[in-house]
């Protein structure tokens, strides 16, 4: 009877291990779904998504909780939360950190989970990070999360709280056909960076999403600029 | 010309780690002062501390920030920040964890701190965690903070950015004797969890503070209830 909780920003990735999370729970009962609202330009899209894919997984509405973080934006240095800065279109492949990048980012979330786990006695935190797919971020790697989990084990009470990546070593294509197989909704998604009513198509994380279905010669749901 | 950020709750641990930091700066320009409004009772006492002491080491009032992280009320589990728990009086030493512990507290504070050092481009992050004062806080512990170095080293862009500890192997009479001789002010500093007009004098906080005092045979500046 194992309680846990699943970052669920209403991306792909998130979609992807959050059906793992549900094929891995005895029931839709034990799932707690946490969201981040933290000022994002695409914010209201990805709450709508949030939803959509927690009435599908059947989750509680008391087991739902969206943490307004928007104070990230008062502390800046990101294209994600700062209008000050461009949002980079997609340029190819690069190891370089992007501008999109949030410092300490998943930190301050997987924190949150873990204060939320102790009060409801969940045990496992699911985030959907994904070391593979040419962000460059530095809080997605495996290395990160070891230290996570050693953090966790020595900051917590209940020690037996831990991250789980599933999604961590596969690519792209690879996550996209796990969802398949598992029946996600891919229509509740949303990963533009730019637009809400139709994704731009253009930015890095549309980029990659666009590419990911053509190489498994499938149609992404979801509605595009033309 | 290391710029360093201070986390200042207004607490005495928080204002001699304050007086420390400044010591080891070469000028108050490079000094960074964080606080953290997390909903606790005594916020607005703590919150003027806060300014008293910045006023006293000459931060400039841009290198002043109060984040707000009031929603962990949300998250809850915590007798300072749920008001449906009560503040329990202190009832002697004591290894277990006490009922004002908020859940992997320090880590959402350390995790803006390490967010906010990337921006401003600072490299010391200045924490008053005190392992020794039979609190049994969990995140107070040196090992919490070796791992909390070593994620920090996993997650950044900028690697050289830790955490350092200056008062974590010290007594309470020992950091205030700390205190005493770089003439830091005292009488700017809040510790009561329960009262902000006058310190109550019976909550664990208080009596660990009025203790100290004792044992140093000085007499603390700020008023209690008689």
């Amino acid at each position: 009877m194992t309680k846990s909780i699943v970052l669920v920003s209403g991306g792909m990735d998130s979609l992807v291990t959050a059906a793992i999370a549900h094929s891995e729970s005895k029931s839709s009962e034990h799932l707690y779904f946490l969201h981040m609202n933290y000022g994002q330009k695409t914010e209201s899209k990805e709450l709508w998504c949030f939803h959509k894919i927690a009435d599908h997984y059947q989750v509680l509405s008391d087991h739902r909780k969206i943490v307004d973080i928007s104070f990230l934006k008062e502390i800046g240095g990101s294209s994600l939360t700062d209008s000050k800065m461009q949002v980079s279109d997609f340029k190819g492949e690069s190891t370089a950190i992007p501008t999109s990048y949030v410092p300490f980012r998943n930190t301050i979330i997987i924190s949150l989970a873990v204060a939320w786990a102790e009060v409801v006695g969940a045990v496992r935190i699911y985030i959907g990070a994904v070391h593979e797919d040419s962000s460059g971020y530095p809080d997605c790697r495996p290395s990160y999360y070891k230290a996570m989990n050693k953090l966790i084990h020595e900051g917590t009470k209940a020690t037996s709280i831990h991250v789980v990546t599933p999604v961590i070593h596969l690519s792209k294509d690879k996550i996209i056909q796990q969802g398949v197989d598992l029946h996600a909704p891919f229509e509740y998604t949303w990963s533009c960076y730019k637009a809400e009513d139709a994704a731009c198509g253009v930015c890095d994380s549309c980029a990659l999403r666009l590419r990911a279905f053509a190489r498994l010669g499938m149609t992404d749901p979801i509605k595009y600029r033309s």
